[in-house]
């Protein structure tokens, strides 16, 4: 099946504890799908009342589990999530939907629920036609026996090549009660004719409607998952669903239903919060990477012109490699600047590896020292900063180095 | 100076020999700008009446010479080309351009014509001033000594990390009169802080008008440099030159002045012919490759459409290391046809390695044998067909694989 995955120089030491959200409950299972001696099938049971909110990914040659995932959003309620690892149903024609189909089926009966109500996400490998009969039969004891304390099993199960599981939880009011939001992803680790695949499942107790928690996942995705990237491949999986049960409502929090609404300024921060470390979770799990790099672009039009620049820089693979090399290669965000198209002032770019200018009014720096900024190279995250010199809008992307592991990860699989 | 390059696989065993062509003549010298031991400076004198035409990178951040390029083919006249490697005279501010000015003064007084009949051409180091007193003297002697037989000294002198140099010729009748085109370029090889910079000069003695030697460039430049690509990133030197002598006029053959004239058919499908040998030979010095690729995209609704679907498979770090390790990853083109944006009918898609059929109407081909498309994949030329499903239109797009040694080449210089 492949090399074995180094683990991520970022890995944390141990892993947050993530406390049972009241309304949701998981269960998980091996049902061999793939994979061997692992679990490779989630179950997440929501109480009535759960709302729905998503965001999908733009891929033209989405997988079959996206579009039953897109078609029941417009309800936004749900009632059980069923998630497998090891084939991603992507590209799979007829027999795809027709696997989506049973899955619904089988989890609408375990969770008495309308097929509306069912929520699938797939990852691993695509153009295998995948099985629902390994699995659907497992899913109604598996809804019976989910138990609410069990974040750390759903995050593993839903792990490819992951080389870690990607776990965040926050905490915030709305008036004067506690809610919880806790989330789980995983990330760009590729193994066998597989893809960068990005799940992330966000639960939380609060009572918020579902075009409220719609409005904001649509906006913090834009700036915490889409403002990552490990190779500027975009999946035909990418999937992140939120769910609110709405049991803080019992505790006395007031339901809220416009996004807008002051009382849940402080929820919507937390849970940029925790969409934002997640994402951070994933680039720093990238394959084969040695580097965290965050670019941060500054001077720009506007936050999109600013998002592309930095995400010119982030997607180069030349750029990459340099920072893999330990070489402090501004030359390589010059081009980077220049080929992203947006709005850039030559004569007036600057550039900055940590914090030393490296590049200021169009030029190499008066202070440029390249033994200081090679000695910055070595460290294990790299921030890079850019001024445009044309606006005051900014924006900052998360990504990794590129290394001859993300080659051997991707190239030599086989061997 | 970093790792010695490895010869491509795909360099030539011998070089194609270029005949002169009348009214032009090239020197070279080794003005020791960053190299030792080698030419590094490039001039070629054209007779009166040569006109010109070009096309330049669209990177926000040109360089000088390409700023100088763009503004002296306004006038579309020609009499002295300066070209340099081992420094890009790229990001350089004020000194960068008062090296553009130096050069074009002392190139006009060798060439006794005005500053916009100086064309000047720059590829190396970026962010480095570009010391144009170290060359500028030298140019009135070098067009004194002049001489037309020259083309593969010519084409040597502008490399960088290119591994061969390239060069091409082709013969075209305009009437009844026998016209030679010869061209040669520069690639993407890359070591030291530089980055992938193309050059490309074209010689014809053909009597051609200068808006109609633009318009065939600026067509032909579409299909042929523009559809090829080694890791996507567009260099702030990009430069295409085209200069037609006239000399064909004292032949017998009538001036020009349309490209849509029909008398000028086949020197049009000459000069495009040309060119994409040129691109093509370029994808083959990639760096650090070990297969030249190439994407054919059918069934798609524009050229555009196919080409930017055929240009996502060929800049797709996961696809390009999958065939590297000669893994016919079919999965990983659905993954990049869908990240294109463009339309494509999931379930009529179809994908060939080859001769054969991996992947059709939207899921596995029923005939895909892995074996056998393995044992295809060990070719050092491969071509990937796709078809959109969603129209006619279709486009090719040259690149190379994702090796190891290009990370290497641009990681591990300093080493």
């Amino acid at each position: 099946m492949g090399k074995i995955m180094t683990l991520s120089p970022f890995a944390p030491k141990s892993l947050a504890h993530l406390p049972p959200i009241e309304g949701v409950r998981f269960a998980t299972a091996e049902a061999g799908i793939r994979y061997k001696n692992r679990t490779d099938l989630l179950v997440a049971v929501m109480d009535a009342g759960t709302t729905a909110a998503g965001v999908l990914t733009q891929s033209k040659t989405a997988s079959a589990p996206v579009l039953a995932c897109r078609k029941h959003l417009k309800k936004g309620e749900a009632r059980i999530l069923v998630v497998n690892s090891g084939n991603a149903n992507a590209f799979t024609g007829k027999k795809g939907r027709e696997a989506v189909d049973v899955t619904v089926r089988h989890a609408a009966a375990a969770a008495s629920c309308k097929p509306h109500e069912v929520f699938v996400a797939s990852t691993g490998v695509i153009g295998e036609p995948l099985e629902a009969g390994k699995f659907a039969h497992l899913l109604g004891k598996l809804a019976e026996d989910a138990v609410p304390d069990a974040f750390e099993d759903a995050a593993r199960a839903i792990m490819t090549t992951d080389t870690y599981p990607k776990v965040a939880t926050r905490i915030a009011h709305i008036g004067d009660a506690e809610v919880t939001i806790n989330g789980f992803c995983k990330g760009a680790g590729m193994i066998a004719p597989d893809m960068a695949t990005m799940l992330c499942f966000i639960f939380t107790d609060a009572a918020i409607g579902a075009s409220a928690l719609q409005e904001l996942v649509t906006q913090h995705a834009k700036t915490t998952f889409n403002c990552m990237t490990v190779d500027g491949d975009t999946s035909t999986s990418d999937t992140c669903l939120a769910f609110a049960t709405g049991a803080a409502a019992a505790r006395g929090q007031k339901p809220i239903d416009k996004a807008g609404s002051k009382k849940l300024k402080a929820f919507s921060d937390a849970l940029h919060d925790l969409m934002r470390d997640l994402a951070i979770q994933v680039a720093k799990d990238g394959e084969g990477l040695s580097k965290f790099v965050t670019f941060e672009v500054g001077g720009a039009k506007s936050w999109a012109a600013a998002r592309k620049i930095a995400l010119a820089c982030a997607n180069s693979p030349i750029l990459k490699a340099a920072i893999a090399g330990e070489d402090p290669n501004w030359g390589r965000v010059v081009m980077a600047v220049g080929k992203s198209g947006e709005a850039a002032d030559r004569d007036k770019l600057a550039i900055w590896f940590g914090t030393y200018c490296v590049a200021r009014d169009g030029e190499r720096a008066q202070e440029y020292d390249e033994k200081t900024v090679a000695a910055y190279m070595k460290n294990r995250d790299i921030v890079v900063r850019v001024d445009a010199g044309v606006g005051k809008a900014s924006a900052t992307v998360w990504t990794c180095d590129l290394t001859h592991d993300y080659i051997s990860i991707n190239a030599d699989y086989r061997s």
